[in-house]
């Protein structure tokens, strides 16, 4: 008998028809004789229409209303579980963060989990009944107001608890069947992978796979809990992301994609100390997170040198609005923007022992044509910026230079998409 | 400076453009110097849609998973509606049952409130913001489960927030002007009465007066808060429900009316002591509110009676199926179940001095040909049950008969819908 979180996206419970399903696969779980708690996403398209209403109401919504108001999904999403899974003859019964014991720091929006104290949870589970919770909120210890977690909060909420609960294992469902060695939109080789560890899957959230949360491979990685990513839509295993000890370590485990970047450049900066750090303290305060930094020599006039960086398109008017407020103070010429950017990151833990990783990508790049316009690196990832019309041929072009294509045993990454 | 208590209803809210027009309502009363503590429900059909949710997913949702659901409704409206008035430069913050410390007993559905502890709420309105809190919910003090107090549960949350922070007047606003002397909609020349007391109103809401939920009038009645009963469509004063002493007593204040009851006869009854209490053990033990009681000796057959008593209609099959149940052992012959009935109610507090009230009423209702049915009295009121076809010419003849079309300076009653 095992103790299993499970957590269902919005996706896998987008109308009635697909909470009964849901619920049938949970049912079926409790009879197999697993404890189960069950996190749950809002259904569907929820949370745009409360989004959408807020908009109507103002522009600006206070963030502890809009979080208030976007909790309102997961109640009905949980409730209506609960009923569909007594409905079988299996008793559940939901709870929301805050009776979940999912406390987070008052960050509205966007808030993080500072302590889980499942009591309910644990009775519930205790008595042999399914306790469905709430994902994407908390509450904070100190005033007792409901936060949000942001994107990708329920992928949290679901590895927190298995955390608190010491669960075996914290399934995914999502609506692909698990990690895969790239997108098999754009790559129609591409393969599952078996296993992937913490640290791969990390890199691969962080550079575009939207299978899973960051947030939420973080919190598995801190405390040693196994995720099973799989599909609510088959009962196909899909992948376990886990501890790298227990692993061979293949070389590559897959490439993933981000089309969501984009770059700006500062032009002409003036080449002396301080000038670089000033102009990244300028962005990280208007709060946009940058990824890959290049400087080159202007190649123009000397003394001045060009600052190219990327950061999420949706942080560029923010970005750029700042440097321009601090122009004359730093004394850059100009600043250039490109939000027609792809980044392709190649991933594997065994990199760090094999050399000639980065020779192989960028021949295999070169002779497909493609340009390559900045490279960053960590110890088991490889990231380069193209031109966003070339990303996808980069994909395959490297996917088969690293003979991901073919069943040959190790390989990961991209999935579908997934809150 | 008071402290007000405002309740709007889902009619005054129903979509964006309502919860700002609302927003702005409340935006000036703060900004004319009050205390604002304001109560509101559901956004229009939302309620329904949540139900029609739960009807797709079982036929019988366990009441706690009902609960969570339902309260989804006030949470968005809550929420929306403390983003409009933040939007008009007015700080305001939305609060559940829950933290606005609305404590109930555990009876899901219909849950009773048993405490009321507003600290956040007092402490929010000392900050001189508008706090905004979810009505129809509470909370159980023991397992911190969400309840909902049942139909017109969100007057009874004004009226017990207005008493527990002892507000100088709870403002029920809803889609009519105040309590009239008569349904509008039946009698074109029903008054708006200024005044009405706990007694009457308490009355007026058991004889069909949707204008306040009974439950609401009680917990008034018990703690003296001062209600006050107006549009949310205009500035008009409405009415003012308050104590007695304060106010000249009129005989009559109004004639309600009801279309919701049903009458059951239960045929040959044997004539012996006990199976009366007997029938209404098994009435009462299934769930059903008998109203009036009348009982007859069965004009047929000797040894036998006959016993009719009227219940709201949505108690109907639940009665008739419980009393079919023990048929053989009471040994009645027979059950008639009509729901075409209408009763009439004449309420007045000055009634109880004021011989010769049912003598013209009995006169009024048999001048304009209608058959009365059952009658049943209380002091301050008297019921007559008609066919529900006549009720409409009953209400206006005794309106009439008791000169309550003309300005004369007294009378109550019926207003319109309201939850």
């Amino acid at each position: 008998m095992s103790l299993i979180v499970q957590k269902y996206g919005g996706s896998s419970v987008s109308d009635a028809q697909a909470v009964k399903r849901v619920a049938k696969r949970i049912a079926e779980a409790r009879r197999a004789g697993n404890d189960l708690v069950v996190v749950v996403s809002a259904m569907g398209d929820t949370t745009d229409e409360l989004l959408d209403l807020a908009a109507q109401v103002t522009p600006l919504p206070p963030q502890r209303e809009l979080d208030i108001l976007l909790t309102a999904g997961e109640r009905i999403s949980m409730a209506l579980l609960a009923m569909a899974i007594n409905n079988l003859g299996v008793k559940a019964k939901s709870f929301t963060g805050q009776q979940a014991g999912v406390i987070t720091d008052a960050v509205h929006g966007r808030a993080h989990i500072v302590d889980v104290v499942p009591h309910r949870i644990r009775e519930t589970i205790e008595k042999g009944q399914v306790a469905i919770v709430a994902g994407f909120q908390g509450v904070t210890a100190e005033t007792n107001d409901v936060t949000t977690l942001g994107r990708g909060g329920s992928d949290t909420t679901a590895v927190a608890l298995a955390a608190g609960l010491g669960a075996d294992v914290c399934e995914i469902y999502t609506d692909v069947d698990g990690v895969f060695t790239a997108d098999p939109r754009i790559v129609p080789t591409a393969r599952k992978l078996e296993r992937v560890t913490y640290e791969e899957m990390l890199e691969l959230a962080a550079s575009g796979a939207k299978v899973l949360a960051l947030r939420s491979v973080e919190y598995a990685r801190r405390y040693k809990v196994p995720i099973h990513v799989r599909s609510s839509f088959s009962t196909r295993p899909g992948t376990l992301v886990i501890e790298e000890e227990a692993m061979e370590q293949p070389i590559i485990s897959g490439v993933a994609h981000d089309r969501s970047q984009a770059k700006i450049t500062v032009v002409g900066v003036p080449d002396v100390p301080g000038k670089a750090a000033q102009i990244f303290q300028v962005v990280a305060t208007a709060g946009a997170n940058i990824d890959m930094i290049v400087q080159n020599v202007s190649a123009a006039k000397t003394g001045l040198t060009d600052i190219s960086f990327t950061l999420p398109a949706s942080d560029g008017t923010t970005a750029t609005t700042a440097l321009r407020g601090v122009q004359g103070e730093i004394g850059f010429e100009s600043l250039q923007y490109d939000d027609t950017i792809g980044k392709l990151s190649l991933i594997g833990a065994g990199m760090k022992s094999h050399p000639g990783v980065s020779a192989r990508l960028f021949g295999a790049l070169s002779a497909a044509g493609i340009n390559i316009e900045m490279i960053s690196t960590s110890e088991i990832r490889i990231s380069v910026v193209t031109r966003a019309d070339s990303l996808d041929d980069a994909v395959r072009a490297v996917h088969t230079a690293f003979e991901l294509d073919v069943e040959s045993g190790e390989a990961v990454v991209y999935g579908g998409t997934g809150r």
